[in-house]
C-alpha cells in the first residue's frame, strides 16, 4: 500500500505496461510524411529499409494505439523497470514551497538514463531481423552506452562515433561502452566520407550531433551486415519511450493526485516525449494540463527554430522531415548537456508544439548547475546537465507557487543521473561555465540554405 | 505479487525494518574488548567521546538486540531503499548452471554504494549531538561520498582525507564528493602532523586507509567542533547495515527460497556484514548455510592475517582491537578495489571467522574483473571493482554447481556500481593489471611489530 506521505510510488513487475502508446493514434491532425532527400517525394518503408529492420520501420509509420511489447524485451526492461516516481519532500521543504514537486527518475537503468527502453527494442528487433552489427551516434554518450549494454544483451555488435567534444570532456563513457563489449570513436572520423569531408573544411571541429550521425548513417548503408540506430527523435523511439508516462500516471494513481505542469528537457525528443506523450493523451482528451519542454539556450530548436522540413544530419543523408530545426548545418555551442545539443527536434514533439499542446522553455547552463547542486543536496541524486534542465525548470515552477500561494502538482522527469558528468560540475565549480546564446544571425544564416519544400 | 520467475523481489517503504539487528546479543563467545592505547585497559566510553556523539558510542558496546532506526533516519533511507534483490536469470544462463543466483544491489543510492545505511545514521547522531563538523577517510571514494551526500541532509561539514592512489585514479570522486558539499584532500596530506611524518620517511608515499585514518582522527581530537566518522570495522557501522540482510530476508520469503552459501566482498567488513549478520543469526540457530568472505590476494587480512590486537590506523592513535590483520604498517598493494585495501577488518566479522561461523577466501584482481565484465554483459550493472569480488566468488561456486550437478541458491552482495571505476576498466582491458600476492616476509614483518597484549 502506498500513502501520500511515501517517498516513492513503486510499481511491481506485473504492473509494468504491457504495450507502448502511440499518439498518432489520438492527434487531432495528422502529422506530415517524411520525404525522400533525392527526389523530396513521401518517403515509403523501402526507402529506410537500408537503416532500419522492418517491425521498426512499420511502428515508425503506425497509426494503432497500443503496439504489444516483445516478451523478450519485457524480460529486459525487468532489470530497472518500473522505475520509481518520487515526491521530492526534502526539495519542497528546502524551497518552503506550497507545491507538490514528483519526479520520475530513470537513471536506475544500468546505463544511468531512459536509453535503454528503447535501446533494447531496437537491438531485439534487429537481431530478429538477422542483423548482427549496429552503428551509432552519441553526444553525452547516454546513447552510446544504452545501445552498447542492449546489444550486448542480444548479442550485436557496436560501433559508436562519439562527438568528440563530449568523447574528450567524457574519457569514462567510452570505457562504460567498451566495458559492454562495443567499439567508440570521436566524430567526425576519418572513417568515412562525410567525417573526412568535414575534417577537411575544419581539421579541428568539436562534431555535433548531425555529423556523428551521418558518418553512423553513412557506415550503415555501405554494409550489408550493418543496421542503424537512432536514439531519439523517430517516431518508433518516442513510441518505446512511453513506458516511463505509462508508469508515471498509474504511480499518480497511487499517489492520489495527478500533475498540473510537466517538465522535460529536449534534446531530439525521447525523454520529453517518452514522460508526456500519455499524458498529451489526457490533455487532447480535455485535462488541464500544461506541458513543458525545456531546452538549452545554446541549441533552441524550439523557441527560435522554425517549423519546417529539415535534413536530420549534416550531410543531408536522412529523409527529410518536418520539424523544429535551427537548421542541420547550425552548430550549437559546446555545452555539457551534450544530449541537447541537436539542430533538429522530434516531429511528434514538434507537431505537439505547434498545435499548442505543449509549451516551450530555454535555460543557460549556469543557472541549471546551480538547480542540480539544490537537488543534489536535498535529494540526493545528482543530475545530468540534461536532466538539470528539467530540475531547475521545476524548481523555478515550484518558486512562482510560492510567491503566488498555489499549491500545484509539480513532474519532472529526471531522465538520467550525473555520474559521468562530474567534469561538467568541476567546471561549474571553478566558474568555467558560460552562458551561450547565439546571435539571430546563427540561427537565420543555418536556416536560409534549407531545401524550400511544400510547407 | 511475487512470483519465482521474477527478476526482482521488491518491497515497499512499509516493509522496510524498523530497527538495525544486533549480532552482539547472539554470540555464542563473548568478543573481547577494545584496550585504551595508550594504557592497555579496556577502552571506556568516555575514551571515545573525543571522537563520536553518545549514542554511537552506546550502540558500539551495546548487547540490545534491535535498536530502533530514528525516523529521521528512515526517511532519508526512502530515497533509495528497500534496495532489491535480483534473480540474476540471464547470468545463469550465460554459465548454464543449475545454481538459482541472486544477488542484493545496494548501488541504487545516489551515492552508488551501501555506505549511506551508515553515513545517514552517523550524521543523524552528530547532528542531533551538536556537532556541525565531521572528518573521515576514504578509499576508492565510495565512503567519502556516503558521508559528503549524508551531511549535506543533515547540514554538517565534512573534510575527506582520500587515499593518494585513489585521489588520483578517480578525479571524479572527488568532484562527486564537491557537488555534496564536502572538502576533498589527498593522503598522505601537510594537514595533520600523522600525514606529515608519513611523507617526511616517504615523500612519494600513495597513501592507505590507515594512513588517512590517522589524519582524520588527528583533527578529530585537536577540533572542538569536528568529529571523526567511520565507515566500516566498528561494531555500530555492522549494526547500521544489517538493514541489507534483515530486507534480504524478506526478500528470499517473497521468492520462496532461502541461500545455502552467501558471499561479500570484505576490507573493513561491513558489507559484508550489513548482508550476512542477519542470516549468522539464522547459522547460530541452527540453518546449514556456508558464508564465504570474499578478500584480494593483495590484502588477505582473513586469509592471511592473524587475530590478535591491533591500532585500527598507522599512527596508533585509535583504541586497540582484537581482529585479523596484516599489522597497522603493512602496506597493501595499490589494487583497483581500493575500499578493500585495509590492514584490519571489522572485530565481529573477525569474531565470526575464528568461531567458523563464517568462511573466507582470497582472489586476485585479473579474475575479478574478468567476472565483473561477463556480469556487465548479462546482468547489465558494471559493478564497483570490490563488488566485483563477490561477483567472480558467485561465478566460480555457480560453475562448480554446473559441474557437481548441485541446484544451489547462491546470494551475494552486489555493494555498488562502477560508475567512478572506469579508469579500472580501461586499465583491465589494456592489459595493465597485475596480481599482487604479498610475499610472507611483508606479513610477518608487519605482524612482529604489533604490541604484546593478553592474546
Amino acid at each position: 500500500m502506498s500513502s501520500r506521505s511515501d517517498t516513492k510510488f513503486l510499481l511491481g513487475e506485473s504492473d509494468m505496461p504491457p504495450a507502448w502508446y502511440n499518439i498518432l493514434a489520438d492527434l487531432p491532425e495528422p502529422m506530415s510524411p517524411p520525404l525522400h532527400p533525392g527526389t523530396g517525394q513521401p518517403a515509403g518503408p523501402d526507402d529506410l529499409a537500408p537503416l532500419f529492420p522492418m517491425e521498426l520501420i512499420l511502428q515508425e509509420v503506425s497509426t494503432d494505439r497500443y503496439i504489444d511489447i516483445p516478451q523478450e524485451v519485457q524480460e529486459v526492461y525487468k532489470l530497472w523497470r518500473p522505475t520509481p516516481l518520487y515526491r521530492a519532500h526534502r526539495l519542497e521543504k528546502l524551497l518552503d514551497t506550497p507545491a507538490k514537486i514528483f519526479y520520475k527518475y530513470e537513471g536506475t537503468s544500468p546505463a544511468g538514463s531512459h536509453k535503454p527502453n528503447t535501446a533494447v527494442a531496437q537491438a531485439y528487433y534487429n537481431k530478429m531481423a538477422g542483423i548482427n552489427r549496429l552503428t551509432t551516434e552519441t553526444g553525452a554518450g547516454q546513447w552510446g552506452s544504452a545501445l552498447a549494454m542492449s546489444a550486448a544483451f542480444f548479442d550485436l555488435e557496436v560501433k559508436v562515433f562519439m562527438v568528440r567534444v563530449s568523447y574528450e570532456q567524457k574519457p569514462y563513457r567510452r570505457a562504460l561502452m567498451e566495458a559492454w563489449g562495443a567499439t567508440c570513436i570521436p566524430s567526425p572520423s576519418n572513417e568515412t566520407e562525410a567525417g573526412r569531408r568535414i575534417l577537411q573544411q575544419e581539421p579541428d571541429s568539436r562534431g555535433s550531433l548531425g555529423i556523428a550521425i551521418s558518418e553512423a548513417v553513412e557506415e550503415a548503408v555501405t554494409r550489408d551486415d550493418t543496421h542503424y540506430a537512432l536514439g531519439s527523435v523517430l517516431n518508433h523511439v518516442m513510441l518505446h519511450q512511453t513506458v516511463i508516462g505509462q508508469e508515471a500516471q498509474k504511480q499518480f494513481e497511487l499517489a492520489d493526485t495527478y500533475p498540473d505542469v510537466i517538465f522535460g528537457c529536449v534534446g531530439g525528443g525521447s525523454n520529453f516525449g517518452g514522460l508526456v506523450l500519455p499524458l498529451v493523451k489526457d490533455r487532447i482528451a480535455g485535462k488541464d494540463l500544461r506541458i513543458v519542454a525545456v531546452e538549452p539556450t545554446a541549441c533552441p530548436t524550439l523557441t527560435r527554430g522554425s517549423f519546417v522540413y529539415d535534413f536530420g544530419d549534416t550531410a543531408q543523408t536522412t529523409p527529410l522531415m518536418k520539424m523544429h530545426t535551427l537548421g542541420h548545418t547550425f552548430m550549437p555551442a559546446g555545452i555539457h548537456a551534450g544530449g541537447l545539443r541537436y539542430h533538429g527536434m522530434s516531429p511528434i514533439v514538434s507537431h505537439l508544439y505547434e498545435h499548442n499542446l505543449i509549451d516551450a522553455i530555454a535555460l543557460p547552463q549556469t543557472a541549471i548547475f546551480e538547480g542540480a547542486i539544490q537537488f543534489a543536496r536535498s535529494e540526493g541524486i545528482v543530475p545530468a546537465p540534461e536532466s538539470a534542465h528539467a530540475v531547475r525548470a521545476a524548481i523555478d515552477e515550484a518558486l512562482r507557487c510560492k510567491e503566488a500561494g498555489e499549491e500545484k502538482t509539480i513532474l519532472f522527469g529526471l531522465s538520467g543521473h550525473g555520474n559521468f558528468d562530474m567534469a561538467a560540475y568541476q567546471e561549474y565549480f571553478a566558474g568555467n561555465l558560460i552562458d551561450h546564446e547565439h546571435p539571430q544571425d546563427d540561427i537565420d544564416r543555418a536556416l536560409a540554405q534549407l531545401p524550400a519544400m511544400g510547407d
